[in-house]
């Protein structure tokens, strides 16, 4: 379960206390994410600190925990701290304002960010069931939209379709900003979905994915509305991109660097003539945040491990013409690679 | 223009410079938010600093205004911040990381938290226009919804539809995660939307809003699911809130304070016998947060002034029977309460 988390935490961590109020790291702590509230984690247990609108479900989801939901009171926290010899904080997830309040207090603060991180980054059996819960509403969400895509629909009419699919399949929210690029808007890696309406023979690039408990999923595919006879390089371009999306998901395994997993994408791009054109890293890690480590790029100096969950999403950009991005997010299992996202298949969609 | 606001900002606060890297301060100094990006602004205007993902979209908005967008380079940034005497900042919200590492680079950092506050209290004519805009929104997609809305639909799906017209008519993003709670689910103030499915006699309560570029609305509307005969504590409470909500509006004005306004509504509640059952403040300060000053409640101390928006909710919650909310997203114009909603009949719907 997920409050096996914070033991996990505390014991490669070798601080008396530890602290938090940052969002994610309270989820990942005690599976819950209330706002306002903090836990501290020692050798005792763990304490979620949180106010009467939240208690309820706290009590609930945490009996028979060692997680123990109490009423925030800020001078109880902070007396609590003070009695520490040493408590360790992220100063990354935590406000200027808190770090002052902390120690003015007289709580002796440490970085632990390195150790969370360290800790987060591989996923435990329940989190692995929730990306995979998350990659599964991702999949069936793009699925049943296909065929509702229509002539003169707008990308944001696209994207809100999509997201209310993800939703109604049981996602607890967007884990980004939807992106629906039509023609060549797919050129720009970071396109904002805008009212542009499509038309026969555009390409449609589209990135998204949703939250389940928290946990994220990232997918994006890239087809054809329709063809009119002029997408010889787009084509072209299709295959060389899939063909090393395959070759990273066949070719990655336990105990790489990512800047190694990086290059297997990448060196069969330059190869193709693609490389000045595979503008971005090929994946970065997927869990609580849509963004964290480990980093599958030329500066990823991570070694991979099995349990950790990142993005393969190798891409060609030519700006004003074309952008084809092929994404799934996967894990390291037996060693390997294994997607999230096996129910679609990744050749040339035209519809 | 949006860009304008920084100038008002660097004038009210009266340091050599201000330092942003916060989303929304950036929005609000720039109109617009990139990720990884930081703002200065002097006396010879706002700098911009942003990475290539931006620079595009950067360059073509701020075209014409005192606002220049610059590629971001950390050594650029903390170089040119250690040669001012003093920078203002915002201590609750950077991180404590980002602090040391300006402050080791030989910043001088000032707090100013307060003086930003002030600043963004009160919302010029584009701002204006914005959160009317998100407000126009989030109604004209309750007015379609309410004959969408069937027998054994879940709360998930209503909302997940709800947010799909939001998105559908324009909005950017929703503002809040959606609440939709059947029957005596109502009676918790932050219920989270579930899977229960609708039934003939549920009352309804649905508290949702959108973002247009970063301004928010908060909207809620209580009604009934058809009229099963059992309705009559609802329906008296009912009237009861919607007085005090019409009270509200029409008696708050300019030069009140937060406290004054609540006590409008509050007082009244109380005579009718509710007061026990209005666990919350009147309201809160809308803006590019969904929460922000001035608070309308019993600790409220701001004097309200012309231009300042808010949301006018009084609410009656009887636990495990049920929950009444009228809430909508108000401004104080020409020295009175104008509302963003005024399309609803808030009187009580019976579907």
């Amino acid at each position: 379960m997920l409050q096996a988390n914070g033991k996990k935490l505390f014991e490669s961590c070798g601080c008396e206390a530890i602290y938090t109020s940052c969002l994610y790291q309270l989820q990942y702590i005690t599976g819950i994410a209330p706002e306002n509230g903090c836990a501290i984690i020692d050798k005792t247990g763990t304490t979620l600190y949180t106010d009467m609108r939240y208690m309820e479900a706290a009590e609930k989801l945490l009996r028979g925990t060692d997680v123990t939901p109490v009423l925030y009171k800020q001078s109880d926290v902070l007396e609590r701290l003070a009695a520490y010899k040493e408590v360790g904080v992220s100063f990354d997830q935590m406000s200027h304002i808190e770090y002052v309040t902390l120690e003015k207090a007289g709580a002796k603060l440490v970085n632990i960010d390195d150790k969370i991180t360290k800790a987060m980054i591989v996923k435990n059996k329940t989190e692995v069931e929730q990306i995979s819960m998350a990659g599964w509403i991702a999949e069936d969400a793009f699925i049943e939209l296909l065929p509702e895509i229509k002539e003169g629909m707008t990308e944001l009419e696209v994207a809100a379709l999509l997201e209310y699919k993800m939703r109604k399949f049981g996602a607890h929210g967007i884990a980004f900003d939807t992106i629906v690029a039509f023609g060549s808007h797919a050129s720009v890696p970071h396109y904002e979905t805008g009212l542009t309406k499509l038309k026969f023979g555009d390409e449609i690039l589209i990135d998204f994915g949703c939250k389940v408990n928290g946990y994220c999923s990232d997918i994006t595919r890239t087809f054809l509305f329709g063809d009119d006879g002029k997408h010889e390089e787009f084509k072209k371009a299709y295959a060389c991109v899939l063909a090393a999306h395959n070759l990273a998901k066949e070719k990655i395994v336990v105990g790489m660097t990512g800047k190694e997993a990086d290059a297997i994408a990448r060196n069969y791009l330059i190869e193709q003539g693609y490389g000045d054109l595979f503008t971005h890293s090929l994946g970065h890690g997927v869990g609580l945040n849509i963004h964290e480590a480990p980093s599958i790029s030329p500066k990823g100096d991570i070694v991979l491990e099995e349990g950790m969950v990142f993005s393969n999403e190798p891409g060609v950009y030519k700006a004003g013409e074309y952008g084809i991005r092929i994404e799934d997010t996967v894990i390291l299992e037996n060693g390997k690679v294994k997607s999230f996202m096996p129910k679609t298949d990744k050749n040339l969609i035209i519809l």
